[in-house]
C-alpha cells in the first residue's frame, strides 16, 4: 500500500485524491493546498488529513505524490518531492517554460525518483485500444495520423491568460498523441493558426483555432486540429492511416438514443468536457501509476521525456507559426 | 442520512452494498448473509458490520433494507421488515409464486412501508431517456413497442433449475419495459418459444428463445424477442413507434474503435453482460430509491404494483405458451 | 436477346419497362395498358410498341412477359401467357386468392413456362448479402429472424379496399422474407393487430399496424412488425441470429451528412418509400430472370411455390387473428 | 433539347456519354476519340455517330461540347470548342501548366461560351448537401475545415508520370472544394508531403502522402489531407466547424449489413472508387450543365476561375512543399 500526498485541491485535484482514495494499491494519506479550508474539505470527505507542503514532504512514510496544484507550482514541487525521494505524478504541462521544464527534470534524473506526467488521453480506452492494435501490427506502418480536439467553449480570461496559450495548454495534449501514435519524434513542424471565436484570446495575443503538421523521420506526417469551440460538445477524435488500413477512436454520445421524426435523425451530444469524457482516463492513469510502483516488472509508460517532449513540439510551433516557416526539431534544440 | 442493512453478499448484493456505501444520503450500516464470511469480507471492505438478520431488523435506526439474497427468502425478508417498518429496495423477482408475491405485498401495503423493485433497466440513462422522450411527446401516442433483450450465454443447470424459467427469470425485465413505455397495461398476451440453445434448460422443460407480443387496452402492441444466447454480447435494446416518429435506444460499445481495412470495417462488441451494461442503472436506482426516501416531494417511480405485473404477465404468457391461445390478461386474474 | 412485352404501364410497370429496355439480355417489344394512351408514351419514350393483350401474347417472337397490370388481371394474363409458352415474371401478389393462386400456377406448372415473382427484398443488395451470409454460415443455426417493415404513410381508402388488407398487401413481402431467411417452412403462425393510424383501413376493418410471429419445424422463430405509417420514411430492417451471432441489414440514409449542434447530432432520413429504396432491387430482380432464362445453368429464385407460400401464410396468419389462436399451418393446408 | 459532342471515349468519357445519352435535355450527337473504333463502339451503343473533330466542331447543330479526352488535349480542345461557339464542359484539370490554362481561359472569355469544369464532387449529393447547409447558415460563420481524400491504391507508372503530380492530379479535387466550402479565396498555404506507398510516386520525384494546410483572408483555415493508398477504399470526408456547430458528410458503405460476432461488429467497406462514389456526381453535373444551358435564369455554378484557381492553389502548394515556407498566395500571384 503506497501513502500518497495530493498537492492541489481544486477541480483536477480533487478528481485525482478521490482516485487515489479508491485506488487498492494506494492510500490517501494528505491533502495539500494553497487555501487550507479546501484542502480540509477534500481530506476529510476522504478521510485523509490537511497540511503543508513541509509536513507531506517530510513525511517519510509517503512513497508518492500528486502534483495537481496550479502550473507555476510545479516545478518547486517537483524538485522538493524528488529531493524527499517520492514517485511523482505530475499533471501537465510540467512548466509553461521549457528551461525550467529541463532543470526540474534534472532532478528528477539525479534523483531516480519515479516520474510520470498526467497526459490522461493515453489511458482513454477507445484511445488506449487504438495504440495496442498499433502495436499489434493491425494497419503496418504509420503513415498518416489525424488528431481532431476541440474544446466546447473557450476558457475566460484569467485562465487564458496564465495558460500559456493554446499550443502550450491545449494543444500540448495532442502533440503527446501525435508523439505516441507516430511511434517516432517528429523532425519537424508547421504551423497555422487564428484567432476566431475568443476575443479574450486575440486581446493576450493568443489564437484559438489552429492547425499543426508535425513529420517524422520516416516521413510520416501528423495533423492536429484544434478549436476552442465546438458548440456540440468536446470533440475528440484521432485516426491513424498505415498500409494495411486505419484505426480510429471516436466520439461518445450521452446515450444512445435516437429519435427519428420527418425531420431526419437526432442523436445525442458528446460528453460536454474532459471532466465527462476521461473520468475513465483518470482512473487509469492512476491505477497504471501505482501499479507500475508497486511492480519492478511494469515500466511507467509516460515518462519525464514524455512531457519535456510535447512542450518542446509546441514551442517548435510557436516558432512556425511566428516565421511562417516549417522548423526542423533537431535545429531548433540545438540553437535553444 | 438513511441507515441500510443489504441482505444479502453474493455478485449483486455487493454491487448494492458497494453503491449504498457511496451514496451521500445514505449510510450501509449491516451486511447479512446466509455465509457469515462472506457477509464479513463485504462488510469490512465497506466499513460496515456483518450481522444476522434479527439483528439488523431489529435495529431500530436502520431505515431501509435491500433484499438482494436468493429468491425464495425475498418474501420472508419484506414481510419482516415491513413489520419493522423498514423502507424496502427488493431484487426482481418478488417471488417466483404470483400468490406468495400477492402475500408479501399485503403486508407492505397494510404497514405502509416505502417498497421498490430493482427494475435497473428503468434507470439506464439511454432508455430513462426513451421515456423521458415519451412523456415529453416526442412520437405522440404510442403504437408499436419492440424489445430485444439476448443475453451472452445460458447460465448453468443450477441456475436454470432455481430460475423459475425464461418467462419468470428473464424476460419479467422486459415486461415490465414492455408496460412502461406502452403506458398501460397489456389486456392480452401471445407467446411463441423453443429450446435451441440450451439443453440444459431443455432438460429442465424451460425454454431459451422466445417471442411474446402484448396488447393493450388502446390497441398498442409489444413485442419481446427473447434468447439466452447472443455470443457477441449483451444485447439490449428498445424501440417506440408513435404518431410522430420512433425512438430508439441501442447497445453500447466496448470502445469507440473502428477498425477499417480489406476486409470492411470492425467495431467493438457491446459490454459483455448485466453487471458492465447496467452499472450505473445499479448506481441510479438506489439513488433515487435514497432520494424518494429523504424527500416526501420525491414519489418512488417503481412500486409494488409494478413487481407484482411483470410476473403476473409473465404467467399468463407461460399459459399462452402451454395453450396456444391468445391469453386475456384480465380473465386470467379472474381466474386466478 | 431476349423480346420482351410489359402488361401495365402504371407507376411499377413504367419502372420494369425501363428495366427492361436497360437490360443487355431483353429488348422491349411491347408495353400493353388498359389505357392506350399510357401504354403508348411509355412505349415511344423507350422505343416500343403500344398493343393490346392479344397481340403481345401472339407474337411468337415474343420470349417473356412482364405482369405489372392491376392484381385482378394477374391470373387471367398468367394463364395466357403460360399457354403462349412466355417465361413469366409476375408482380406480387398472384392474386388475392389462394384458390385462383392455385388454379394459375397449376396451369404454369403444365406448361412448364419459367415464372418468377417480384419479391424484390430478395434482390436488395444488403438483404441479399445477409442471405448469402447465412448460406455462408456466417451465423450458424438460424434461431431468430426479426422484420420489421413500415411504410411512410397509409395508402388512399381506394388502394386499401382493392388491397387485400395489410397482411395480403403488404406483409406478404416480409411473410416471403421469413421463409427466405429461415431457410424453412414455418409450421405454426400467431397474430397480433390494431387499425391505429388510418381510419381508412379501420373503415375497410382492415388493420394498420401488426406483429406476426411464424414457427419453423426445427424451432427456429421469425416475428414481424408492420404498420402502415412511419414519418421519418420507409422502414425495412431485418436481422437474423443464429448460434455464432447475428447478421442485420438497416436503412439507408438519404446522404451522409451529420449536423452536430448544441441540440446534438442530426443525420438525414431513410430514402422516402420503396420506389426510393428499391431501385437497385428492381434492376437486379429483372437481370436475374433474364438471365436465368438466358443459361439454362442458372436457376430461377423466387419460384411459383414462393409466391403462393407467401400468400398461404397471409391467410393463416389472417386466421390467427380471427381467432386469437396460433394455427398450425399444415393443418390449415388440409383443412382448405 | 442541346446537340452534344463528347471528346474521349476512355473510361470518363464513355461515363460522360452515357449520362448525356440519357439526359433528357440532351441528345448525344457525336463521339470523338484519337482511336476511332473506340468512338465507333461507344457511339454506336448510344445511337451517335463517330466523327473525327473537325466534323463535330464544324456542325453548327452541336450546342456544347464534353471534354473527357487526355489532359494535353482539353487546351486546343477548348480554344476550337469556343471559337465555334460551343459551350463547354471540360474534365479536370484543364491543364497542368497554369499558363496554358490561363490561355485557354481567355479564348473562352472573349467568345462568351459557357464553360464548366468538371469538379464532380461539388455534385455529389451529401456534400451539396453540406454546401446547401451552410449557405442556410446552420453552422454560423466557417471556422475550420477539413478534407481527407484518399484512393485506394497508386496508379500505375504511366499514369502517375502523365499526370503532374499528386498536387495537380488529385488534391486538385479538394483544393476546389476547399474554396468552396470555406466561401472564400485562401491567402495562404503550406504543405507537408511524403512518397510513402507508391515506389513508382517516389522515383518520379511526386509524392503519395500529403497535407496542406490553407488560409483564408477571415482567419478560416481549412486542412486536406491526402494519401494515394486506403486499402479500405475511396475514402471521401469533408467536415466543416462554425460557431454553431459542425457539419460533415463522411463515406457510405457498399451494403447496410452488420455482422455481430464474438469478435465484434463487421460493416461492409465504402465503394471501391471514383466511379463508384460519384456515379450520381457524373450524372448530376451534366445535369446542372444542360439545365444552365437550357435556361438563362440558372447560372453555371462552376466557372472558368474555379477550374483556374485550384489549379493555382496546387502550384502554391507545390512551392510551400518545396521551400519549406508558407506561400502568400496573392504575393504568388503576381510573381508570375
Amino acid at each position: 500500500m503506497i501513502e500518497v500526498a495530493v498537492f492541489g485541491a481544486g477541480r483536477i485535484g480533487r478528481i485525482h485524491a478521490e482516485n487515489v482514495s479508491s485506488n487498492p494499491q494506494a492510500r490517501l494519506r494528505y491533502v495539500v493546498d494553497e487555501d487550507p479550508e479546501v484542502a480540509k474539505n477534500v481530506a476529510e470527505a476522504l478521510g485523509a488529513e490537511a497540511v503543508d507542503e513541509e509536513v507531506a514532504l517530510g513525511d517519510s512514510s509517503v512513497g508518492a505524490v500528486v502534483v495537481a496544484s496550479s502550473t507555476p507550482s510545479h516545478v518547486p514541487l517537483i524538485m522538493g518531492a524528488a529531493r524527499a525521494g517520492k514517485a511523482i505524478f505530475c499533471e501537465k504541462p510540467i512548466d509553461l517554460d521549457l528551461g525550467r521544464v529541463d532543470e526540474a527534470l534534472d532532478v528528477v534524473e539525479r534523483t531516480q525518483v519515479p516520474f510520470m506526467v498526467g497526459f490522461n488521453r493515453r489511458f482513454d480506452p477507445s484511445f488506449a485500444k487504438v495504440k495496442a492494435d498499433l502495436a499489434a501490427g493491425a494497419v503496418g506502418r504509420v503513415e498518416l495520423v489525424s488528431i481532431t480536439s476541440r474544446d466546447p467553449r473557450p476558457p475566460d480570461a484569467d485562465y487564458l491568460a496564465r495558460s500559456g496559450g493554446l499550443f502550450r495548454d491545449m494543444m500540448i495534449h495532442d502533440l503527446d498523441m501525435a508523439r505516441w501514435l507516430l511511434g517516432e519524434e517528429p523532425v519537424a513542424v508547421s504551423a497555422t493558426a487564428s484567432a476566431l471565436v475568443s476575443p479574450e484570446a486575440s486581446q493576450l495575443g493568443d489564437v484559438d483555432t489552429a492547425v499543426v503538421v508535425l513529420k517524422a523521420a520516416s516521413g510520416a506526417i501528423a495533423h492536429i486540429s484544434n478549436s476552442r469551440r465546438a458548440v456540440y460538445g468536446y470533440d475528440q477524435r484521432i485516426e491513424v492511416l498505415g498500409a494495411h488500413g486505419m484505426v480510429e477512436a471516436g466520439n461518445w454520445r450521452q446515450t444512445t438514443v435516437r429519435r427519428w421524426s420527418e425531420d431526419g435523425v437526432a442523436e445525442d451530444r458528446p460528453p460536454y468536457f474532459f471532466l465527462e469524457r476521461y473520468r475513465e482516463a483518470y482512473v487509469r492513469e492512476l491505477s497504471h501509476f501505482f501499479a507500475a510502483l508497486s511492480d519492478d516488472e511494469t515500466p511507467l509508460l509516460v515518462g519525464p521525456h514524455d512531457g519535456r517532449q510535447a512542450l518542446a513540439l509546441a514551442e517548435a510551433a510557436l516558432l512556425a507559426l511566428a516565421t511562417g516557416r516549417t522548423v526542423d526539431v533537431r535545429e531548433f534544440e540545438r540553437r535553444r
